[in-house]
């Protein structure tokens, strides 16, 4: 059986969690306290981070490697489009939400309200989490931008740049983060990919001390 | 004309002037101080990073993004090897060294040592210089244990993921804070990067303020 090791509210975990159902590879969630790294972890890991993904007698990381592998793999349905100008449009946007979006907003908001409580490091930073609730709004801004063109974020076809999107928004929305009012077009972009089957075990998600919000996991939010 | 916009000591940059050396795709060099943020930069990116790549009439940013792009369209010679199991290995190093790499080491050693002098914020952090100090030995075991197994870091032929290892390092060494006396095989490794043709435009760079040391484009370092 293949096995993800994972945290619920990690958005690199979401992105692969969404990329195998979509391929609908069957795998088992392991929930790992990454940050407590124990040495079990570490050995499968060195890196130190989720997701890990095990399949048949691999171990692999980091989540933008393991897409690119379930790509090749299992290329049905794609999530990376035909034609290098369309897979570079993809990749790049995979790269502004897992590293532009995620230092701007992700560790901004998530990082101060959730995981400091989780791991235990102490009180949100303010200045942090304000930085965090107006870089959000110039991100969703862009999503508009882009939506305004095309139907997906990458163009015309559902790609992992989407998935990449939904994996930071979702969690952030979890925690309410997200002012869905701002934008229909993102919001309509967001409902599509919420009803999608692959996303449902991402609304099941519980995390302790964190109540579900009634919104998360309505499709008419 | 092709041209890359770059910083010298960029190791984002210098990954994608390897490939593109590697590849023999002809390109002007444009330094670009990304930090200033003038509106005709955030214009070609909007993410405010270098490397942007400008050909033809695209431009491209994200180093991954762009190296992905180059392969498919210059597939000649290769720097992702054939194989599914193979390419993840490249691609999971090339985050190894663009992440945890430049966290723990590069943005600690040169960050605090170059960046602050060159962007003008302040002086250097000593508790950063030291963590980068103490981690970047057991990122050079690390490479040690891999290369003692390979002839290259991802496996027998040489891959993206030895350029980005040397992007990083070679930075590094412009500022000689590698210790190649650590690792008789990983010295033996950047002697062979460092020999290939596509390296010379690298050893030639000079950055005011920071004279070159006399090691950094010797290749009996």
């Amino acid at each position: 059986m293949n096995r993800l090791y994972h945290y619920p509210l990690s958005p690199f975990s979401r992105k692969v969690r969404l990329s195998l159902a979509e391929k609908r590879i069957e795998v088992e969630l392991v929930e790992e306290r990454y940050w407590e790294q124990d040495a079990d972890f570490l050995r499968r890991n060195p890196a130190g981070k989720v997701p890990i993904l095990k399949m048949g007698n691999r171990t692999m990381a980091d989540s933008t490697a393991i897409c690119e592998y379930l790509e090749e793999t299992h290329p049905t349905p794609p999530l990376l489009p035909q034609g290098a100008d369309s897979r570079y449009e993809v990749r790049r946007l995979v790269a502004w939400f897992d590293d532009k979006f995620n230092d701007e907003v992700t560790t901004k908001l998530m990082g101060e309200r959730v995981f400091r409580k989780v791991m235990g490091t102490g009180y949100p930073d303010s200045a942090n989490v304000k930085a965090g609730s107006k870089a959000v709004k110039y991100h969703l801004d862009y999503m508009h931008w882009l939506l305004d063109q095309r139907r997906w974020l990458a163009g015309n076809e559902m790609s992992l740049a989407d998935f990449a999107a939904a994996a930071h928004l979702s969690c952030l929305d979890y925690v309410s983060d997200v002012d869905w009012n701002r934008s229909a077009i993102v919001k309509d972009w967001y409902a599509k990919i919420k009803s999608r089957p692959a996303f449902r075990s991402i609304l099941a998600d519980q995390i302790s001390g964190f109540p579900q919000p009634a919104h998360y996991n309505d499709l008419d939010f």
